[in-house]
């Protein structure tokens, strides 16, 4: 029997359960655990099994996924790097990667591998009751390996994701952090900008009966949990501020557009561009999926329980590769910091 | 048999067309036109007679409504005023107001009432293709009554909006441009910007394949067809400019809230605050229309939830100052693996 730790089962670490359990891989059980309990999670089908603490849940687990709100996450790094079994991939779904990365580098054992996850999905509602096994279906799932990690859990984490049927994108930490800044990060905090002033307003009540889908939508990000865009505004500072400076810069030109009767021709090019690439973008994203889809999901399967099975036959291989990886990194630059 | 004429078949002349039919009103007749003409919408049940003009369709008309963009408003208005019956009452569908109402009190003759209609509702696809009844379902639509409007004018165009399923909202030509400058125009180009920025950036393509649903929906109205866009924010060309202002202010406040690690607790609070007001926001909406008083409901909800916050906020902020500070520490000291 394989295992599969989950820390943390709210919206994403119960749909991963559930997205797992979905796909019916023989002989796997899947261990979890959350500070507010496990009988939920249970009850719902996301869990095989209940542990008391996450080191419980970690023990024997082949894969573990750490599910917690970003700011936990250091803590269950820490609580869980003791009872790791040796050659064990870990991955995490927090919205911002370097801090994490950061983390698991300083506290893993050398013995594991860590790989960074974000699935680009959620929901503004949060906590086990809200998960679906649909959650994570043609999302992207940001893959960010970190420097130890082998290419064995890279595959691993990859047949993860395609499993639950989401798009594998590999990034780095930093890259990706840059990148969620700009998709990501700026509108949820545009949105809640927007939000703000609309309710703020001594118009609000009219305001907000003339309101629409339109609204509704652009604001939709604002309903995010404060914990969680407190999290990632915290963890992801410097590009957060990049992004604002530069959609400031933006809607300047924007602004003058609509100021300047002299622009009107220059105003409607600049809408009818967005207008034409965005359709666009979504015409396409359709074909950006193809070869990640549906049809790998068996494959992808096949991949993870071989990966689960296999532990033990690739463990050898694989100190091996780790022992040559070591004295080739010593042999080729001068080690800072090694530990005494 | 009583006659209503239609003005304009696209997404909303043609939807309105297929709600007023679906009401199934006895002894009424659609006449409706379109400079594109009018096959399609009667094939897909929108309208009963099909006219070559605009002034033909009005012919014998109680009611005409003009479903047309902003642009065109004008002309037909001059096209229809000497066809139109005694008595006639005019309502039209436009996203801004106070030029309308201008235009109709200039060349309607006295004999018939303009009361001005918006309905809050649409899609990012145009045309009579994507018509549907149920797109004022449950949707605002803003009543601008025109000076010389009389009573029976305004029930009738009130009557209108709620037989299609909407909320009538009776508010004047100003307010009403200023609010929805706010709640419709801001947004749409807050929308258009930030996916501007996006899909100009070198990056686009990671950007593109590491988007969400988020991006998706805050970039929605990014997608207006940009005629609808342009129109709108010529004719409400010094509201925008307002919100515009008013937006890069409250941009700011976040700004300088994200980059002090010293006022960490108040961006909390405001994202916290953000979020309940919006919560509360959706689901005290049915209750606006019941005339009760939302606005103190909402008020005394806000004062609640900020007195709960407090604490939390400060518990927070405790917790995260020690998260950060731990991770600080934590790269002071020399750490295994660091790339040179």
């Amino acid at each position: 029997m394989a295992r599969i730790a989950i820390i943390g089962l709210g919206l994403i670490g119960g749909s991963l359960g559930l997205a797992l359990k979905r796909a019916k891989i023989v002989d796997l059980e899947i261990a979890g655990y959350d500070e507010k309990g496990t009988s939920r999670a249970r009850k719902l089908g996301a869990i095989d099994r209940e542990a008391r603490t996450a080191a419980q849940a970690v023990e024997g687990a082949a894969l573990t996924i750490i599910a917690v709100p970003i700011s936990q996450v250091r803590s269950v790094l820490e609580e869980i790097a003791p009872a790791l079994a040796e050659g064990a991939v870990v991955t995490d779904t927090a919205s911002t990667k370097r801090e994490v990365i950061a983390w698991a580098d300083e506290l893993l054992p050398e013995t594991v591998s860590f790989v960074g996850g974000h699935p680009i999905a959620g929901k503004e509602i949060a906590g086990i009751d809200a998960a679906e096994a649909e959650l994570f279906q043609n999302r992207a799932w940001a893959v960010i390996p970190s420097v130890r990690a082998s290419e064995r859990a890279i595959s691993a984490v990859e047949n993860l994701v395609a499993l639950v049927g989401a798009r594998a994108v590999i990034v780095d930490a930093a890259e990706h952090d840059s990148y969620l800044a700009a998709v990501s990060h700026l509108p949820l905090l545009l949105s809640s900008a927007l939000f703000s002033l609309a309710s703020s307003s001594t118009a609000w009540p009219e305001l907000a009966s003339l309101s629409g889908p339109g609204f509704r939508d652009t604001t939709r990000l604002a309903s995010t949990p404060p914990e969680l865009s407190h999290d990632i505004v915290l963890t992801n500072r410097e590009n957060v501020l990049h992004w604002l400076d530069r959609l400031a810069e933006e809607l300047r030109r924007f602004r003058a557009l609509v100021e300047d009767g002299a622009k009107q021709e220059e105003l409607f090019k600049a809408l009818a561009t967005v207008q034409s690439t965005r359709d666009a973008f979504l015409r396409e994203l359709p074909a950006r999926q193809t070869g990640t889809g549906a049809a790998d999901m068996l494959s992808a399967g096949e991949r993870i329980t071989a990966f689960l099975m296999g532990e033990f036959a690739v463990r050898r291989t694989k100190e091996i590769q780790e022992m040559l990886e070591r004295s080739e990194r010593a042999s080729e630059r001068p080690r800072r910091g090694d530990r005494p």
